[in-house]
């Protein structure tokens, strides 16, 4: 077979990493993809720049027209990151004829109903196995492997950084500012970290996932996405003192014909699967009505977990299987999408704390509220709060902290409350809610 | 596109489970499928054993030779066990132009060579996801997700009957005996497990996964095969006390151009993934030179979990997405075969336990043999024996039992040591060996 030509569009970090598993390991990669692939074009903004990696001479152009105008072309791997741009190089990518591998999941969750509808209208295909969890092949696994299954809920662990910072604060006892610097400073934190603690990269990833697993494009907007930011160490200590490991959750779930759907730090049984997943990695649980319960791990970024699913990709772009899985996926199905049930509906388990003045009947005052709105309680805890070796104590000497753990209960109803609870004056402090996995 | 006519070859568990699938689900599987897919044949032994499943009238034959003489039907799907009629029918079926569906693990690694080369000369695919760790989908990552990827190590937990009686032992306290009864019960071991619990199994699955990652066919005689069932629950409970679980391991590791292949009960660190999965669930971790670790965990055998991987493939055999990647498949490469590096070579660190009369010097003469013998000490633990609640005391008065960590050493070294221990005469009960995982 004659060769498959590529264009990088992008030689960052990952791009860079493809670059070299491709030329370094041209032969592996030819015998598994049945030809050569070439590197004919990569597009980056400044020439000058050291990209760790020795390129062809004439390969290296800042003209993404070249790539555009050139027939031979074949696959165009795109790892620009942002949103506008790329969408419109993805467009022109596709009117010319190029199937595409992207890494890209900000584009992807924005725009990848109209660009997956639009590659299918144009027979091309889109490749994004990068997009979500790097090392973790997932798009593979619920695209082929688990194909005779109805998806029946996925639970991940999507941000690496989060889980990082988490199993840091927690085994170190270390308040959340300092282990972000940490972090920072080894290289598991960008300097700007906003999108991975505030849940934004993870909601992104979950929206891919539920297009890929429920053929439903759910925007941002529409189910609750909170982040690790604002956590208290404290609640981290008491929950594994009642047995639970907060996780960075990105859930989906299939109910009654709805979709729920929440990124939140959650409790999640210490001996669950993903309440042992430590440090920057991620794990996908995925539930299928005739496989049951599975589990992925690996690492979630990173330059060669990212490039070796670029490269996967590839191969399967090159060995034609993309063509045949693309058009067969729930991406774009003519079907009425899902609807999503409305946050306020949401049925979980709540563990809340409270940060009360310390004297009698100012709990039975919360417990009143609580109960009269309808949310019962599974238990109760004020103990002495686990106290952390660095972080300032979170109560002074007039408060207590209360938490309990609630039945299920609905965030409408927990919206009821706070109501009331923002009018009481015995109360003080942060009111921490996080809703329990099950 | 003309629906996919399949034949079930046997109709047992797992393929009454297929059926049910591929009927109850075909409006999903032929969405995914990109055509309908049509049982035409179903192959049993007794036409009036009841099936849990209703076919269509016609369906069901006691005649393979029906499958094999009708050319309308594309693929088989071979769901009978054993070996050599297996082997046969599998030959005719290839003959007669049949894409292969198969779970048949024991056939696969007797044979797998051999018919897999057959399949590739006559243009045939013989797909096998079933064949290990059934809810698994390992067979596709590393075949294609992992296609970047040298594959540096497989480490596995593939026998789920193993895993569960492990689990039990040392959650329960209780010896092996006690506990294989309950799992019998229970319906998690067969009635006949000697398969499962002597590491056949396990084994079986390695030599497939080999075959896949290193395209070297090995022999179950060319490595250490070594099951649970002469397992001791006092060696658990030690293990766990020094921060390690035992579970039953298999591994395949490429050194410096060998395989180091073995299937044993080993000493986990109780913090690794592996050592974490409980009851009767696979995992398998795969390291490659691009993605580092990764791991993929979920059910390893029952009905409907076997059926997804089975339904999986008929799936990628009627999109044709079989016969692109079959082809390029590392099963049956041309290039010289990877040597394996012999049992006595195999270089690591081992958990010891003898057991001695409880008077000074004795232990000093076992510390002299195996100092002798180049094998060197990291720790000697002799403390009480966590005393099982329920099995017999693994002492008695007269002895004391003592526990070694050594560092790395080889097999070889140790078989000289176990040379010498024999002519010792202060030694008493049984001498315990266990590998540690690093």
């Amino acid at each position: 077979m004659p060769p498959l030509k590529i264009a990088l569009i992008g030689l960052g970090t990952v791009g860079s990493g493809v670059a070299r598993l491709l030329i370094e390991q041209s032969e592996r990669i030819s015998r598994r993809a049945g030809r050569s692939i070439e590197i004919r074009r990569a597009v980056v903004r400044d020439l000058d720049k050291p990209r760790g990696v020795e390129l062809p001479a004439g390969v290296l152009t800042t003209d993404i027209q070249s790539v555009i105008d050139d027939p031979e072309i074949d696959v165009a791997v795109q790892l620009i990151g942002g949103v506008d741009d790329a969408r419109t190089v993805m467009h022109a990518l596709l009117d010319a004829g190029k199937d595409i591998v992207t890494a890209n999941k900000a584009l992807l969750c924005e725009h990848g109903f109209e660009l997956f509808g639009r590659a299918r209208e144009l027979g091309r295909t889109i490749s994004f196995e990068a997009a979500v969890a790097g090392g973790v092949p997932i798009i593979n696994a619920v695209s082929q492997s688990l194909a005779a299954n109805q998806i029946l809920s996925i639970e991940a662990i999507l941000n690496g950084t989060s889980n990082f910072i988490l199993t840091e604060m927690l085994t170190k006892r270390t308040a959340y500012d300092v282990v972000l610097r940490e972090a920072q400073e080894l290289g598991y934190a960008e300097a700007d970290p906003a999108m991975d603690v505030d849940g934004t990269d993870a909601a992104q990833k979950l929206v891919i996932l539920t297009e890929l697993a429920f053929g439903t494009n759910v925007p941002l907007t529409a189910f609750p996405v909170q982040g690790i930011d604002t956590l208290d160490l404290v609640d981290l200590l008491t929950a594994d003192e009642l047995g639970y490991r907060v996780k960075l959750l990105a859930v989906v779930k299939l109910l009654d014909g709805q979709l729920e759907m929440h990124v939140q730090p959650t409790l999640v049984r210490a001996d669950w699967p993903l309440a042992k997943v430590d440090g920057a990695f991620n794990m996908i649980a995925v539930e299928g009505d005739a496989v049951g319960r599975t589990w992925f791990s690996g690492a979630g970024a990173g330059q060669f977990p990212t490039a070796s699913a670029v490269v996967a990709d590839i191969i399967d772009t090159a060995v034609g299987r993309a063509a045949l899985t693309f058009p067969q996926l729930d991406l774009f199905r003519e079907q009425a999408a899902l609807p999503v049930l409305p946050t306020e509906k949401i049925s979980r388990r709540y563990y809340l704390r409270f940060t009360v003045e310390d004297r009698p009947h100012v709990f039975a005052e919360i417990a009143d509220i609580l109960g009269r709105n309808g949310v019962s309680l599974a238990s109760i805890i004020q103990h002495e709060t686990p106290e952390p070796d660095e972080a300032p104590a979170a109560t002074d000497e007039a408060t207590v902290s209360v938490v309990v753990m609630t039945h299920r209960t609905t965030l409408g109803k927990l919206q009821a409350v706070d109501a009331e609870l923002d009018r009481l004056t015995t109360l003080h402090g942060p009111r921490v809610r996080m809703p329990v996995a099950d």
